[in-house]
């Protein structure tokens, strides 16, 4: 068995010491653990966007990986602290719904509220529990510190944003994430329409645009057109053809998407 | 002999999972690779500037080094995915010229064709070769998988701009990477020009400037002052003393840049 | 004992291939040290803010860390470069001040100049020594090379900014650096003020505002305000409740920053 690797997702940016302050941390405890950054370019506050980006990749990751993340607005409030283990993988993070994604995939999961100071560094601070809670629990859980001892049992959170609401007009979602090229992941899955419709019957609304079709690869658009696709991870993204979408369609995270079905062909 | 390590170059940005996905797709079939990121902040689809920082910094890292390098506009189209094993590194990545810089430099590779695909993950996404191709590839080699098992024999796309045209007004060449500090970097090199005459002949020009001179350092020119000057990858390149050249000059990747000669002084 | 990290903290951006040839370098002199990205975001030239996020985050790691810091505009001019070693870690860069906040909490230290060219690339350019002196030198000491060995001993150059003025009228600041947050983190330790009188008798007085109270927490002021507060490094920050001190205040790095002890309430 090789060391287990310990992720890092955050809304921390990367011109501060924050995070290398996480990965000091780390390393002092758990001097060989590997450590991987997914992404500290989160939109501060953005819960959804890290539980998107997260479930996106965890899955890749060996089952004993420790995916360390945190987009914390609560922090300094009574949100609860919280690790999950499931049997792909170990999550460590504030309780507030940034599992959701995840845990919506998992079948078994077991949580646990980190109450247990001994795992903690010695002086926590009030604002920055990444690396005083979050950053010496992954590490003692690398070192091989039993689950259940880092704190009491619990139930995490699992916030309403991951599922979509079926109505009689359609399904209403909304976009849980922009990525790079301004593609707007909806938090609607393909798979999720079919079991209703075809596909092709589909078709997508935002403010912006409406009876934007569902295609099945930028190949058949011409530049500058919008459409909506499954991306990789399964879910419906609206996007522009060598554009960006959410730029030309004012889009952004929580925005809502509405999915509507015509007549058929 | 340590573990290989497998550098990543991509224009996949910092603030999706694509990149996490690629390395935990690494790490699962080669857990002691050594990860370092090149860069992902290539501009998207610019094969030019993901040629040159690739040429910057290859020949640092150990000749044992993977290098996985992909800006893939053509992905899903019939472009080849290959391999390249050189004297001083291997490259994974598309066949799209974004090896060509190094090559240029490297007297003797072999290529192959990435056809092989029981070294490819199971299933294979129409737009994510990165993680479905390129990455597993590169830890089926840390692992020790023989280079002639990735697939067949292949020649390599060698691009038009990896040099310069030279005509009896001087010598064309183009922007093939803007750096961080607003520098434009040229395809041409310091010893094409001295080849043909002493560096002191010669000036370049641009859309919004002529007459540009050929320093050694910034020491002798006002903040401010356009100069050319060779960069430490041996190209000439534009830069403003405290400024950003590509800024004032409107220089972007693939704009024309002229050498002219002047009588000497 | 585990291998030493290595940290690297530079101005040197994520896009282009400057940071990936230092780990090239290192990595081919020492193939199994640990690296740590603390920051390639630092302003270009921004020495004070290097300094600052060196010193939040490097009493983190463990002590054998060495840390590598260049934000370099003297590069080719005849500033020294050095290597200090304290108690708590070793540092690798140029001598412009920019381990001085290290220094100031660091009771002993010792300093050498890197004059031994034998620990340097065999080759040194003039602009980037980052690449051909510093990583070189850290990789040897990795290595086990004895600090004596870097070359004589010297006295780093120790910056003014690291302390604030005192005087009649109260404690004279200046900001030392932008988080990604926009906080403006001061050179003023809320023990230095405290020292002088109860902290509830000080305001802070910047250019485009005054009377900024300084508070334990955000959660006493609405949505808006702007305030200042202890930040997690011990130094005064100026901070606006969701929202942007920096970009609201006209605030950056080395703008003046009045600390008035008001009467008693």
């Amino acid at each position: 068995m090789s060391e287990p690797i310990i992720t890092l997702l955050t809304d921390f940016g990367c011109q501060d010491g924050y995070v290398a302050s996480m990965k000091g941390v780390i390393l002092s405890i758990a001097p060989t653990a590997g450590l991987i950054d997914i992404s500290h370019l989160i939109e501060p506050r953005d819960i959804r966007s890290a539980a998107f980006v997260l479930f996106t990749c965890y899955h890749f990751f060996p089952a004993n990986t420790i995916h360390v993340a945190i987009v914390d607005p609560g922090v300094g409030t009574d949100r609860r602290a919280i690790a999950v283990r499931t049997p792909s993988c170990t999550m460590v993070g504030p309780d507030n719904g940034i599992f959701s994604l995840v845990l919506m995939r998992e079948k078994r999961w077991e949580a646990r509220n980190l109450d247990n100071p001994g795992l903690h560094l010695e002086r926590v601070s009030m604002t920055f529990h990444g690396r005083d809670v979050f950053s010496p629990v992954a590490a003692h859980l690398a070192n091989g510190t039993p689950f259940e001892t880092l704190g009491s049992l619990c139930s995490p959170v699992c916030s309403p944003w991951i599922a979509p609401i079926e109505g009689v007009s359609g399904i209403e979602g909304e976009v849980i994430h922009i990525d790079r090229f301004g593609n707007a992941i909806t938090n609607v899955k393909r798979e999720t329409l079919v079991a209703r419709a075809p596909i092709e019957n589909w078709s997508v609304q935002v403010t912006a645009a409406s009876n934007i079709p569902i295609e099945k690869t930028y190949g058949r658009t011409l530049p500058g057109s919008i459409l909506a696709l499954e991306g990789s991870s399964g879910f419906i993204e609206i996007a522009v053809n060598q554009g960006n979408a959410a730029s030309l369609l004012g889009l952004q995270t929580s925005s809502s998407v509405g999915f509507r079905l015509s007549s058929a062909t």
